[in-house]
C-alpha cells in the first residue's frame, strides 16, 4: 500500500478526491489516499501551497512532492523540501492557456472591442484588419505553456518571435535566447504575451525600457505571473500611448484589490486568473503517472530545477 | 500582346493597377491592361460586379472572366456570359477569414465581452471557460474558406462538425453531408459559423427549425452571405433565449440600413463586411496565373459551376 497525503485546501479535495482515486485505480496503484497521516508514514504528498507553507521535515520516508500547480515559486525556497518537487504539466491547463492567449491576441489583432462597442448604425467600411502574417507577436517564455501558445499563433500565421533564457529547439517561428536576445524579440512587436515563470530573474522583465522597444500602440497579454510586469511602467506606457491596451489575468496581489488603478484604467482589461486552470481529471492522471514512475525507480516527470526556480 | 480589360469600380483600379502589372510582368505575360477597349479586342476581363451588370455579348474573342470576388452570385445568371467564369480564391482572403472566424469563435468560447465590460473591481473567481474540446462548433460550408476555418478550429481542439451539400474528403473533424446530414451537424451545436455560398438552395438555410436544433444559448457567426439566415427567425431565437448572441458581417442589404433592428439588438454585433477581403497583391498573382493557364490552353483555376451557382 502506497500512502498519499493530499495537502491542499478543502475545496481542492472536493474536486480531486474522486478523479485521483479513479486515476490511481486505472494506473494499477494501490494507494491509501487521505488528507491526514502520521507524517512518517507518507510516501507522496499531493500539494497546493495555498493551504499554508508546510514543514516537510517530519516526512521521513517521503519520495516526492507532486504540485497541483504549474507555478511553484512559493514552494522552491522551502528548505524542508529535500525530495523531488514536480510541477503540474496538465494538458487541460495547456489547452485552456492556448485558447485564452490565442483569443486575446486575435481580439487585439481584429480590433474586436471597437466593433462590439460601435453598434450605432454607422457602417464603417474599409476597417478590416491587416493579415496576421504582418503582425509581430512576441511570446516571452518557451516552456510547455509558452511553446504551445507560440505554436498555435504561428499556425494562424502570426509572425511569432519566441524568447527563452536558454536555447531550445524551435520550429515554425523565430526564436531568440538569453539576455541579448530579448531586444530582438521585443523590437517592433505589436503584441507581447508573457508566459514566463516567476523567479528573481524574471521580476519586472517587462519594464519601461523594454516596453519602449515595442511598436507604438502595442498590446500586452499577461496570463503568466503578476511580477513579470513593472505595473507603474505599464500604466505610464498606456497613458503616453506607447501601448494601446493590456489584458492582465495575474497580479502581484490576488484578488486584485478593488481600489487598484488597473480596474478603472480605460486601456486595461482585468480578468480574475482564469486563463488556465488545472483540470482535476487530467491532472490526476499526471499525478498517478508520477507515482507509477516513482515506484518503478524511474525519473519523475516535470521535476523542478530548484536553483533556476522552475 | 494579350488584351486585359479591367471592368470594376474606379476604387478597385487604384488598388489593382500596380499589383496586376507587377504580377503579369513576374509571370512573363505581355499584357495590355486597360479600363477601356473595343470589346471585340478583349482577351480577358478582370471583373467586379459592383461596377454594374455587364453585357458580355460584344466581347467576341473573350477567353475568360476573372472575378475579383469570391462570391459570384450576381454573375452566374448573366446569360451573356458564355466563357469560363473564375472565382477569386486568394490566400490573403482565406487567411483573413480564418483569423476572423477563429477570433469570433474564441470570443464566444471565452466569454470575452463579459470580462471586457465588467471592470467594476469585483474579482469573479471560478469563471474560467470549459475546454474547447467540450464545445461543438458547426461549420456550414466546406469550400476553400469553410474548410480552412474548420481546420483552424480543429487545431484549437474544438469539436468541429463540418457540413457540405456533397461529400468531400474531411480529416481531423466530423463531417456531415447532404440534406440528411444537416441535422447531425447542427444538433447540440454551441456555435455555428456560416461559410456557404449564396445560392437558391442555401437561402435561409439557418431557419427557425434549424436554430432550434442547436444547444440552448448557442452562438451564430455569419461571415458568409446575408441571405443564409432567416433574419426574423434569428431575432426571435435571440429574444427567446434559444440563441445567446450573433455576430453578423454580411447582410441582405449592405450597408446595413441605419434603422435595421440588428444595429440596436443587445444580442447582435454588426460588423461592416470586414471578415475577409481580397488582397490586391495576392489576388493579382491568382489572375496572372489564370492568364498563363489560358494562354497555354490549360484548364483555368477556380472555374464556377454555373448550374450549382458557385
Amino acid at each position: 500500500m502506497i500512502n498519499v497525503l493530499f495537502l491542499a485546501p478543502p475545496k481542492n479535495w472536493v474536486q480531486y478526491e474522486a478523479p485521483l482515486r479513479a486515476a490511481f485505480a486505472k494506473a494499477g496503484i494501490h494507494a491509501d489516499l487521505r488528507v491526514e497521516f502520521d507524517p512518517s508514514d507518507v510516501d507522496y504528498v499531493v500539494y497546493a501551497p495555498n493551504g499554508g507553507q508546510a514543514d516537510f521535515t517530519p516526512f521521513t520516508k517521503l519520495k516526492a512532492v507532486l504540485s497541483l500547480w504549474a507555478g511553484v515559486e512559493t514552494m522552491v525556497d522551502n528548505p524542508s523540501l529535500r525530495v523531488p518537487l514536480c510541477r503540474m504539466v496538465d494538458h487541460g491547463l495547456t489547452e485552456s492557456m492556448v485558447e485564452w492567449v490565442t483569443g486575446q491576441v486575435l481580439r487585439y489583432h481584429l480590433g474586436m472591442d471597437q466593433f462590439v462597442a460601435a453598434q450605432d448604425g454607422v457602417w464603417r467600411a474599409g476597417t478590416a484588419a491587416p493579415l496576421a502574417r504582418d503582425r509581430k507577436v512576441c511570446v516571452l517564455g518557451l516552456g510547455a505553456l509558452g511553446m504551445a501558445c507560440a505554436k498555435a499563433l504561428s499556425a494562424l500565421n502570426f509572425d511569432v518571435h519566441g524568447w527563452a533564457r536558454s536555447a531550445k529547439s524551435c520550429e515554425g517561428m523565430t526564436c531568440h535566447f538569453g539576455e541579448d536576445g530579448l531586444r530582438g524579440a521585443l523590437s517592433g512587436a505589436d503584441m507581447v504575451a508573457l508566459l514566463l515563470p516567476d523567479t528573481p530573474a524574471t521580476e519586472n522583465v517587462l519594464n519601461a525600457e523594454r516596453m519602449a522597444l515595442m511598436a507604438k500602440g502595442g498590446f500586452i497579454v499577461n496570463p503568466g505571473r503578476g511580477p513579470l510586469i513593472d505595473d507603474d511602467a505599464l500604466l505610464a506606457a498606456l497613458d503616453s500611448g506607447q501601448l494601446a491596451h493590456a489584458t492582465l489575468d495575474v497580479f502581484r496581489i490576488e484578488p486584485l484589490p478593488e481600489a487598484h488603478p488597473f480596474w478603472v484604467h480605460p486601456k486595461v482589461t482585468v480578468t480574475p486568473h482564469i486563463a488556465a486552470e488545472t483540470k482535476a481529471t487530467t491532472a490526476s492522471e499526471v499525478i498517478a503517472q508520477n507515482v507509477v514512475l516513482g515506484e518503478a525507480g524511474e525519473p519523475f516527470l516535470h521535476v523542478v530545477d530548484r536553483a533556476a526556480g522552475y
